[in-house]
């Protein structure tokens, strides 16, 4: 008779054959193409991303910010990735080192994500310490990979026998995708090709695994299809990207793939959870799928429907802007088009539906993620940093689709609200959830048991300079008024740079200078910003009218050393209201000036924030440049009015009331840099009154 | 070896056993008093209801509506019964039909309230041919009654061996509790004991099964708490007294009953579901008590704890009310303190923030019931007739317990609005769920699957005479304003008529005339609502000012035959708003003159509803009585404006416009008599303008 223990073991090996059975997908018949067989015919790259070390930013507003992420947050985030245990993981993965497991399960992600922030910096900060400290920590993951390729800390160091086994929430798929993109980061930073031969050898075990022919393959939590991508343009390497839309077409089975993963999973395993907890192997798989049992509801992780059939945005948010950012790649490199009329449903589905007016998404805490249509509450804002990130990589991509300048306005919108409100400005605390609105208790903290949202604004913030500017065949675009410059060389071969000088977004005036050895002949497409109510172009000191179209003036010139370009975009105060279905800010103004969302912060003002409220029409308003305020910041002052809001305690009902009170100044600061004076309330949607 | 079918039914016994075992409650010790062991010197019935047939009412608002009910809805009701099965099934439980259920399991409910209303009926106007079909019914109900009492038509027909089994959903209790109510209205209204005795069999079967050293016994609907007290009222057996307050006490236990129920049910067994679908017998626990398995939540029924910690009403919104009505009439024969505080608490969190503005309350068809504080939404408002008519009995029972005024002006809100619309004028069609605002979609229904709601209507609506009066020791109370008669005898034996004459709620002026053989003294307590800006008294034509407290004008005098009480209440039309909180009402108005609720409908406004809006404050509101629309009806008509709402399709925010638009007349109905001219756009808030 076998003892207990090995019953066990020899249940789950039969319950890993079973499983490998369940999972078997046919090959694909010869006479059948996927969109990918057409790959090489599709148009490719018509507008093509810069090199991120052809791009200087050098201005007042993000060089700061920069600068405090360089020197301040990566040390920070290597500290606490050290401290909680996530950089030794990999010497315990390589048995150079005892004890158990440290973070959450997909805490090689982070280190992962450090890694290509580390990158970023050094290809435009050149810095020998800071090299050898990524050098070292690659070597020490190296040193954890198994001979087949396979690398995940949590699985080999925990549960070696689960791999592979519990795709829904292990997540070795999307912290593979970190990998794959932290190595192309660290290559094309400085040239060394240690950590990309890590990731090849691990997409070659997942090749080895999953694909037609091969298992189902699908990720609870999406990231890794579009780090296939760009593994594949870094190496060239097809099969990469067809993993890419393999990982795509397996999403929205009947039953999910996650469901057959969750029977297959043996019962009365026990596995750690976060901090250590023990908890049932099939639990998450219970709790985020089986809310109303015995139906298997993925939707969580937008397994809901086959990405073709998508429309609206559900589940968790970061999940939802992965996949369509891996949705995205694969429409670049392939051109199907049932993936680029989801694409457009679904970028509906959120930014008119389901976005806050900081460009942030994903209202709820309970799934990190989306809930209904319009229901954007303020005070308890999930909006997680990571998502909002996710908004700019996601616009990016359907900018670079379609040369369309409004996705560049909402990734203006969600980059300079909501992501960076992220981060404080001393650049070592952090929002994972981020609301609009907010009492006393709210703060920024130094790291969290899901570290995500620190890493995401190590990795992101010095990628900054990627959306600055674009490339096709007939020129140049500028995407972003950021300070700084270009260097590219156009299709003839001859080298141009592009300088930018701006003061943007305290200021709406950016001037442009074109260099160039010998006179070139190329279109500078210039964004005019969708939200802005007049704008005026000069070339070399010149009134200038180009034809303007899908949000760009394009400006087709032969270009000569020195040439001149001036834009003007009169940045005024707006008052914003919000669709009256989202119910949330209904009766209330938000201020917006240029891409700023500004809100209300208790140090600014006497009254109680939940006392002031502001005419909706009329009423002054007034700008100025506070140097000494958080950093140098222009701040918004006018007068508001002070109400009357006793006796609703009692009341759920009463007569209308005059609600306008007595008058009293009110001060606004732009949004992004709130909650860098202690815990103090907040609200971007102020009440609104009759004028 | 034992076939399947012996094996089943002997693990059933098994189960049964064990059920039995872990339902087991101790008895008390000798020493353990409850609250009830001092429930005679507690102080009992300060506010005594009036019998019911002591009261006439006879007036142009309601004397139509009761008179539709009689003979109209009555017979309607009669006939869904029978069509749907839910009479024959007691035809079928007594061997004396074949065939299979009919209706829900706790149909048995419904044709008792049938019996409750007829009764009340009887009482006010003797009808042979009524009688006779009450008399018939009976005979066929107490032919189904068990040897041991054990009635319940569902359980006898279909599944004989889960008596008392599925406490949580077959509802035997709660149909029992209609039966107690049905016989006491019935004895009350014609002596006849035939029903009481049927009723009190079955309360003798359940006192041998539940209570303390017997089973545990705890109600999945509430609504027996209540019906035990009014059965030990009607009989003076104090065993049925002790049983109420068994079953509160019961309430709130962890593990919970249902859960320790549910782990006794067996796995396999499926049993027929409405309209005859077979489900799995466990499938509801489930459903409604994991919906976060494992943690078993009870609060859908009040489980979540003991009843004296309540202090948020959750779960399903009739429920809720059986429940606290229960609470109430416990506490109002123990004096029970901590019954009282649970009270108080619970009666802040529905009518402080938990109600509708036309005193319904549950806004979810999810649960029937409640959801978050302040969570009201209009379009979907769920608002089920039955409770509405369970605030209006809760209210009754909390005036009772403290003389307040206040809890009559919610009864009052809830009487002439949220259960008033529920039933047609026509009184053959009613709604379920009712909401405050409705596209074209929605209408009332003949009949429903569960048809709970259109014998609510029919057992209410003849109790209205309950409502009007009252009496304590040292006088009487005239709570609502109808017209009609109440005939009392005074504690020294003096008989004292007084007539009601009023066109309450369309005017404000109310006369009371004191008919005595011989002059009496004694207090008047006249109502004084608390909405009322202003009111006057007269004593035979002369200004009076007697005091006034918790609502009430306390008029004492010694009264002569024809001494006239006159009082004057301005009716006006007010606006009103609600708590900021309710978001799903903010910037909206609704329009409140007397106790009623108007709404907009549209065959009223030529603008589409969506587009009106009032000014928050100022202008011209005009009121009049149209004889000829909707029975008679004071309407409400002033100047409001057609706003434009172009444009938010492609829009999420956008900057501030105008939303005046032009003029355009307004007409508002009352609430209570929307929906009777087909399916039509109807809404109670009322977005606002600025004046």
């Amino acid at each position: 008779m076998l003892s207990d223990r090995r019953a066990h073991l020899k249940s789950l090996a039969a319950g890993i054959g079973a499983l490998a059975a369940s999972w078997a997908v046919p090959a694909p018949s010869s006479g059948a193409k996927g969109p990918l067989d057409n790959a090489d015919s599709a148009p490719r790259f018509k507008i093509e991303e810069i090199p991120l070390k052809q791009v200087v930013v050098d201005d007042k507003f993000w060089s700061p910010r920069l600068e405090v992420n360089r020197t301040k947050t990566l040390d920070h985030v290597y500290g606490e990735l050290e401290a909680s245990g996530c950089i030794r993981n990999f010497d315990l993965a390589a048995r150079k080192a005892t004890g158990r497991f440290g973070g959450p399960w997909w805490a090689d992600s982070d280190v992962y994500k450090w890694i290509e922030g580390a990158s970023y910096v050094l290809g435009s900060h050149p810095d020998a310490a800071l090299e050898r400290k990524v050098d070292d920590l690659i070597a020490r993951i190296a040193a954890a990979q198994q001979p087949d390729g396979y690398l995940n800390t949590h699985v080999l160091i925990e549960e070696p026998d689960l791999r592979f086994r519990n795709l829904a929430f292990f997540h070795e798929d999307f912290s593979s995708g970190h990998l794959f993109e932290a190595a192309v980061a660290h290559y094309e930073a400085t040239g060394k090709r240690g950590l990309l031969d890590v990731a090849t050898r691990l997409a070659d075990c997942f090749d080895a695994t999953f694909g037609p022919g091969k298992r189902a393959g699908l990720s609870g939590h999406e990231g890794i299809e579009l780090a296939w991508v760009r593994l594949y343009r870094a190496t060239g390497e097809k099969r990469y990207l067809r993993l890419a839309e393999f990982y795509l077409n397996q999403r929205g089975q009947k039953p999910s793939l996650f469901e057959r993963e969750y029977e297959s999973l043996p019962r009365d395993r026990t596995v750690l959870w976060r901090e250590g907890r023990p908890v049932n192997l099939r639990a998450l798989h219970e709790h985020f799928f089986l809310a109303r049992p015995p139906a298997f509801d993925t939707s969580y992780c937008q397994d809901n429907l086959p990405v073709r059939e998508q429309s609206s945005a559900v589940g968790h948010a970061v999940r939802a802007m992965f996949l369509y950012c891996g949705v995205a790649d694969v429409a670049d490199e392939t051109g199907d088009p049932a993936l680029l009329a989801a694409l457009h449903r679904l970028h509906d589905s959120v930014t008119l539906r389901r976005m806050y007016v900081t460009g942030g998404i994903g209202p709820s805490a309970k799934n990190e993620g989306f809930t209904d249509d319009y229901d954007l509450p303020n005070e308890n804002a999930y909006q997680e940093t990571c998502a909002s990130a996710g908004m700019v990589l996601w616009n990016h991509r359907m900018f670079k689709l379609t040369g369309d300048g409004s996705y560049i306005d909402l990734l203006e919108q969600s980059l300079y609200n909501a992501v960076l409100a992220g981060v404080s400005l001393e650049g070592n605390t952090f929002c994972y959830a981020t609301p609009l609105a907010c009492d006393t208790e709210f703060k920024r903290q130094p790291w969290f048991e899901v570290p995500c949202c620190p890493t995401t604004a190590s990795r992101f913030l010095p990628s900054l300079g990627r959306y600055v500017y674009s490339q096709s065949a007939d020129g140049l675009w500028v995407n972003l008024y950021v300070g700084g410059e270009l260097s590219v060389t156009l299709p003839n071969g001859a080298k141009v740079k592009v300088r930018q000088r701006t003061d943007y977004p305290w200021d709406g005036h950016v001037r442009l200078q074109v260099e160039v050895d010998q006179a070139q002949e190329f279109t500078l497409h210039v964004r005019i910003p969708g939200w802005a109510q007049a704008s005026a172009l000069r070339l070399n000191g010149a009134k200038l009218s180009p034809p303007v179209s899908k949000g760009y003036a394009h400006i087709h010139a032969r270009w000569s050393r020195g040439d001149g370009v001036e834009l003007s975009i009169p940045l005024e105060t707006v008052k914003l209201e919000a669709n009256p279905k989202v119910l949330q800010s209904r009766g209330k103004v938000a201020l917006r000036r240029g891409p700023l969302i500004y809100c209300l912060e208790q140090p600014d003002n006497k009254a109680d924030l939940d006392r002031i409220a502001l005419p909706s029409a009329g009423g002054r308003l007034a700008e100025h440049f506070e140097a000494g305020l958080l950093g140098g910041v222009v701040i918004i002052e006018g007068e508001g009015r002070v109400r009357h809001l006793d006796g609703w305690e009692t009341a759920l009902y009463r007569p209308v009331r005059p609600t306008d009170g007595a008058p009293a100044a009110i001060k606004a600061i732009p949004y992004c840099v709130w909650g860098n004076r202690g815990q103090q309330k907040m609200k971007v949607w102020i009440d609104s009154v009759a004028s």
